[in-house]
């Protein structure tokens, strides 16, 4: 009998205590550290601030535009940094514009555990990428202070900042940004450098790693799948194996911009017609393998862009994700072979500027592990997965042990104003972030 | 023996003297209305003026943004007004923001004969198109002012406004604005009904045609091939048969947008591929029959448009043109259908509306007739053939007989800055415009 095997019969025999407790009815005094496996936080408390979070950005047409260093963005972390206090969480911002709430431990000698999430959107997003993570993460915190329940480890709870334009904060935690990743621009149009100082942060202190290996014990972070295996398969908890590498490449078509009236077809070199051909090779060459590997045309700009000229120059990216690194790199190299033989064909010149090479991230076993027992202990179905999303907890991962917990995403809908996830499956998620932190720190 | 014929022996004749002429040593007095065949005008000035009239809107990278409306297309239509005051014309601007120049001729019975272009430009366009028309036609107004020829009919010199917008200006001259028309954009920001305010005209009395049938003798305009056949067949002077007519759609791809790394390749509704495929088969279709029809797509727009989400939504123009009407809706409705097929392959949805419908307008006969014959007597070359460019004439063309002079476009090349007609090609052009003004004249 495993601890796991035993917590679940124990869990089961204070069920009833667990359901109706109120704010002190379950106090660190009476079960002792054991006893926890049958803690649960207030899931209805969660949803109701996702629709309350939801109101900063909000889009007549539903979700959200509340893109990172936004007046948007700051007004929902003063929201979010209010709820953090409320949970008895110490509040700090640290120089790359992170939200760190610290909760000490008992025991001060053990490295705190992190757990977070981010509450930036794309533009158009919706309600519950990032904010579930955030606001189940709190509630967790909330809910150890209300039972009187002390973990050995301190805890943090981080709302990392500009996740959507490029997991900023988690990289700039782990000193991951260059002076020159500092002079990007945010969809908000502000320099990721002028962004964070926007938000309370100091990117001139941003010359060293703010935390490095040793420093936490673990991350843990739960979010939306953002795909749709988990509802289809009606399973509750995803656990996830490992975040997809991404590489990117910018591409340029080279054509020839003449008057669409008095220009034979023959005669054209047209740019647009090439980047289509390359569209569909780039959808024929990825899906001619087996895998769980995508391939997109996300981007696309064509100049001069009128109706009456052939268009002289395409603009796009392409983007390829997998949790194998030398896969994503060859299909990618197996496009801009092909696309040289699109361009050879009709008098066009492609060329390509690979801008993103992040690599898959793995996470630690011992944690997924955890995540798996803490889900089954509560009756909860669990299936291994990968992200095809990236997170800030591939970051994390290169400084500490680390795992993610997904909840399902109806219709595997996300980056939209029809994201959602069930109220029941938030708070399933966040129960086992809960019990997945208290595994972790009994450690 | 027909009246050309000895025109271009008795051009031969006076050789001599009409390249060595001064201002006044070539007058109508001395040689006689039958004897102007062998005048010719000043070429070198067209050309430096064609270089004067580049500044305005030049930029730094070559051509001109010369856009309708703008402050560059108002000083460059001051400095073309002085040009016509020098020429001795009589300058006026109608409510439609045209500019005319007018000139008395000997027998006020007789309808005015028109002649001009166009000096407003695409953006990035180069600085041949329109404005070679217009300032050689102010150079034969000059010229028949300098040798003292008197013409019977009066003459008009044209700048038609905002030619490249959507030939407004000639439309207005001929009734054909609707209200709804003049609160359309121009490229320049402003509505064509500010925009011909801020030229100087009134659109309040644009409620009648300014022009109707009869009021002109002939219009006549000199205009770049913006096609590379003259150049390719070495010949000197293209007659134009008719313009092509013009059927634009706009195309609306209806897809899904989702996260591109969660969303399996099989699970995608992707606008863009699906307009990617569309971009092939307009290009096979237009090409599947022979002629010398065309179609395009040059403008298009993604929504959301980021490297990391699937295409949701593509907005994207489909232009066919052709001297024959039927063949242009009947390739714009096979391409419609074949849309169709390709959204049910991928689930996406196409959608189309038909935004312009532009008749060609076939040249009169008598006036292709003039311009050969004009042509020949100065041992010129040339062609009959399409305009594939829509142009103010085939609006005049409504109401007066109309008639096209194209020379030739170095490699084809137009809407670009390396638009470029040899400064003796213009010089021919120049000249065949007047003769044909002195032929129609003599009529």
């Amino acid at each position: 009998m495993n601890r796991r095997d035993f917590s679940f019969r124990l869990a089961g025999a204070v069920g009833a205590l667990s359901l109706g407790n109120t704010a002190n009815g379950f106090r660190d005094g009476i079960l002792g550290a054991q006893n926890h496996n049958a803690l649960r936080l207030n899931g209805a408390r969660i949803n109701q601030q996702l629709m309350a979070l939801a109101e900063f950005g909000k889009n007549p047409y539903g979700g959200v535009s509340r893109v990172a260093y936004s007046d948007f963005d700051k007004q929902g972390r003063e929201y979010v940094m209010g709820l953090m206090r409320d949970a008895g969480l110490d509040v700090s911002i640290d120089v790359a514009g992170n939200i760190i709430g610290k909760r000490a431990g008992s025991n001060p000698a053990l490295k705190p555990i992190l757990f977070g999430s981010h509450i930036d959107s794309v533009p158009d997003g919706g309600n519950y990428d990032g904010d579930v993570g955030v606001l189940s993460s709190i509630e967790v915190a909330r809910t150890l202070k209300e039972r009187g329940v002390t973990t050995r480890h301190a805890i943090e709870v981080v709302v990392f900042s500009n996740e959507e334009g490029g997991t900023v904060g988690s990289r700039g935690m782990v000193g991951d940004l260059t002076e020159k990743d500092l002079n990007l621009v945010a969809a908000s149009g502000k320099t990721w450098r002028d962004g964070m100082r926007f938000l309370g942060g100091d990117p001139t202190k941003l010359t060293a790693p703010l935390k490095r290996q040793g420093d936490y014990a673990a991350y843990v972070e739960l979010h939306i799948e953002q795909g749709g295996t988990l509802e289809e398969e009606g399973i509750n908890i995803g656990i996830v194996e490992g975040i997809v590498g991404i590489g990117r490449w910018e591409v340029v078509v080279d054509g020839f911009s003449n008057h669409a009236g008095t220009t034979p077809m023959n005669k054209r070199r047209d740019a647009l017609l090439a980047a289509s051909k390359f569209i569909q090779m780039v959808n024929r060459v990825v899906t001619a393998e087996p895998g769980r590997q995508v391939g997109t045309v996300g981007k696309i700009a064509v100049v001069p862009n009128a109706p009456n000229v052939i268009p002289g120059r395409v603009q796009a990216t392409l983007e390829i994700r997998d949790l194998d690194a030398a896969k994503i790199q060859r299909l990618g190299n197996r496009c801009i072979e092909e696309a040289k033989k699109i361009g050879a064909e009709n008098g066009t010149t492609f060329s390509f500027n690979q801008t993103h090479n992040l690599k898959p991230a793995i996470m630690t076993p011992s944690v997924q592990k955890a995540i798996e027992e803490s889900a089954k202990s509560m009756g909860l179905t669990t299936k291994y997965l990968p992200s095809g999303a990236g997170h800030d907890a591939q970051h994390v991962s290169e400084i500490a042990p680390t795992g993610m917990i997904f909840c399902p995403s109806v219709g595997g809908i996300s980056h939209s104003p029809k994201e959602f996830t069930k109220p029941e499956d938030v708070t399933n998620g966040a129960n086992v972030l809960l019990q997945t932190i208290l595994a972790l720190d009994a450690k």
